[in-house]
């Protein structure tokens, strides 16, 4: 691991050369890094704040300029409370997780003498490009290292000094463990992305972990596959025969929860049928969070009707735009769904709108329920609960890599697996595919499936 | 499924569309569709016939003008023993497989009444995009239908008159099932390939069967995820303990079974103990069939001595671009490795120059084949067994998709497995992220892993 001044192509080559050593590195081995690396990072807390809050120094200042904003202030802090302690534990927390290599996930007798196995192996090369969080640094070390793939990581430039003083430990550490120097390589100029996002000859997958303008850079400037999301316009269908208290709940903690992050809900779409019987509680509690409410013609008038005045003065309209529009604040719309074939008008309207991030349905049916999860094309798809705990951690996951709304690899909240691909490996003694043909003389296959 | 004039975004759209209902249509559906088209093909053997026989015709002519060369003239032809009714039976064997739809491959208690469930669901839509072979259109419609995924096909100019007619008979077979109209579209000319490419929005995944040309050109021009491979070149590595007799059957297979195939050998490394014992018999057998030799100065030294004269002066000398080159053809190159670190050298030329398609090792050590099928970084890595295994019939996956190089999703010969992805279902009761957190008053998470 080190801070390097090699070219992008130094750099990705070292990192491809390392990934092949650590792809046959046994669990034993990439454990005892994650252990070196928690208690040097440990050991060295002190210079670390230290260097975290000088670029907290120069970020206040950009803030007090209007140059930065204060939400990635407070992503930078790794003083605040239980920051720095959760970072230390998602080491250890990753390095005792199951080993996620060399796992047989098909065996297959093709003949006699000759077995087909698919195992479980590590992509190769990751490039990690981050924005604000220096805990990231970490977190995306110990990942890579667990899964067996060399990781490349870029930071922001707000966050400079913390992460070359986390860096520099983290390398120090693994120099006295068998993980290959060029694994993890760290970049601190921002020049180098467009030359490595070319390299896809020797970096196999890019994860990026930042805004979606950040995202959506990257992955319209590469071939290299690109793990993640660029939008998280996510929507609750509240159905006829919702319960109200519920909803009421479930819509608040999807809005409020924490309106900046990409599984917080954007858009409501309401059953005819409920407009004046469950909307009215659901906006009233919204609107004491101080969530704005962009309505439809519809819900504007049944919410007007029902609201008291101070509240009903309160309601937007909402425009064609806002189906498509994540506003990661306070901001909700409301859409109504009418009564003939309501859950498929709903699905219909989700499937062209929604991101494919995470998509709920508040409903006390279980066939609508079942309908709804199987139409919506989303990575997510819940019933009766927070759009929220679409998150690695709150599925059992451990540490998450990332949230993905790509159609194929790995969708929604992304864990070791996701680090993960498949070879097949087949064992012969001497077998010949021309010795196999229908007719006489010909081999036969035996396709026999083995335990595993 | 209709032969269209509707523009790329309509087709694109109304692909889109369709696949949300074919997404949830049961396996039966399914496989009546199957079987409709198996029975409309059957009955209109003699026109489809004819019009391949009408391209067959026209392909003859540039054949003979040479602006066609004689492989595509004989891929074109639907009429060899054997090829029709391989094609009709290729429709019932995937109509038999197993539903690869809605299996549960994780399920998680995340608390009382909060389940997670990770649920095999189709990828959306397919791009496909086939040169000569005219059966693929009823192969890949087959496999679409039964993943449950929508598909957008474009075959080559020169199978146009068997394209129109394999693909009216499956569209009015099509008309009689609850198969959606826009679920299979079929497309005849070629500049609509580059809009198709742009529409990452509609269509998910892009499949490109044919040369190596036109994969190339895919993969540098859309951000639509390619699965497939741009090019096959596979090894075959001789260790000093290697037995004479497998060596000799195994590499003449890799090489002579199918020259033209990606699964070919391309290159033989020759550990430098076994040069004048086991690869002179290597080289006559190959010699004995046609194959030219390019040979480094070691193993052309070594065969130069042990060869009679007349084989001896075919030897070739070999350059440094051939370490790169897929020869498709009667072609090998030949490279001697050194005695020190030989397994880890030759994995590392692997790893530098193959185009991690299929790689193989010939040795009687276990534990040398271990090291090798752990170290080498390809798709499919064999033991004592020919290259020309790697292939989907032979692994026992029915019809195959294509062969992967990706690094991601699916890799190796895909079968219907590698057209699904999944989406995470959650099923609760009014469950709210905010009520989780450490300290007073806090839930727990359960993650507790269910049986499926």
């Amino acid at each position: 691991m080190s801070l390097t001044n090699a070219t992008p192509l130094e750099v990705a080559q070292a990192a491809s050369l390392s990934s092949r050593t650590l792809a046959v590195l046994p669990n034993d081995a990439r454990n005892e890094a994650l252990t070196s690396i928690h208690k040097a990072l440990s050991d060295a807390k002190e210079e670390i704040l230290a260097a975290n809050a000088r670029d907290l120094e120069t970020a206040n200042k950009a803030v007090l300029n209007g140059e930065l904003s204060q939400s990635v202030l407070k992503r930078l802090d790794l003083g605040r409370k239980g920051k720095w302690e959760d970072m230390l534990k998602g080491i250890l927390d990753v390095r005792d997780l199951e080993d996620p290599m060399g796992k047989v996930t098909l065996r297959t007798l093709l003949d006699d003498g000759l077995t087909l196995e698919r195992v479980t192996c590590p992509i190769g090369v990751l490039l990690i490009i981050f924005e604000a969080r220096p805990e990231v640094i970490a977190n995306i070390a110990s990942l890579a290292i667990k899964s067996g793939n060399a990781a490349i990581l870029k930071g922001g430039k707000e966050s400079t000094e913390s992460f070359v003083a986390i860096s520099t430990v983290i390398s120090q550490a693994l120099d006295t463990t068998s993980v290959p120097k060029g694994s993890i390589q760290l970049l601190k100029t921002r020049d180098v992305i467009p030359s490595l996002l070319s390299l896809d000859r020797y970096i196999d997958l890019v994860i990026p972990r930042g805004s979606n303008d950040l995202v959506r850079y990257i992955k319209n400037n590469t071939r290299i596959p690109v793990l993640g999301h660029s939008d998280g316009i996510c929507h609750v269908y509240i159905h006829d025969d919702a319960d109200k208290d519920t909803t009421v709940k479930v819509v608040v903690d999807c809005k409020t929860d924490y309106p900046a992050a990409c599984n917080a809900v954007e858009t409501l779409l309401v059953h005819e049928h409920v407009l004046s019987t469950v909307l009215p509680a659901v906006a009233e509690a919204l609107l004491a969070k101080g969530v704005s409410l962009r309505c439809d013609e519809h819900s504007k008038a049944a919410l007007a009707a029902a609201l008291p005045k101070h509240l009903a003065v309160l309601l937007q309209d909402v425009s064609e735009a806002d189906w498509d529009t994540e506003y990661t604040d306070l901001i909700l719309s409301i859409k109504t769904i009418p009564t003939t074939d309501s859950v498929s008008k709903a699905i219909d309207h989700i499937n062209r709108h929604s991101s494919h991030h995470t998509d709920a349905i508040l409903t006390t049916s279980e066939e609508t329920a079942n309908k709804f999860l199987a139409g919506v094309d989303s990575a997510d798809v819940f019933w009766n609960a927070s759009t929220r705990m679409a998150d690695g951690m709150r599925f059992g996951f451990g540490t998450e890599v990332g949230i993905s709304t790509n159609k194929i690899h790995a969708r929604g909240p992304v864990g070791l697996e996701g680090l993960m691909v498949y070879k097949y490996l087949i064992r012969g003694n001497g077998h010949a595919a021309g010795d196999y043909f229908e007719g006489e003389g010909g081999k036969k296959w035996k396709h026999q499936r083995l335990a595993f």
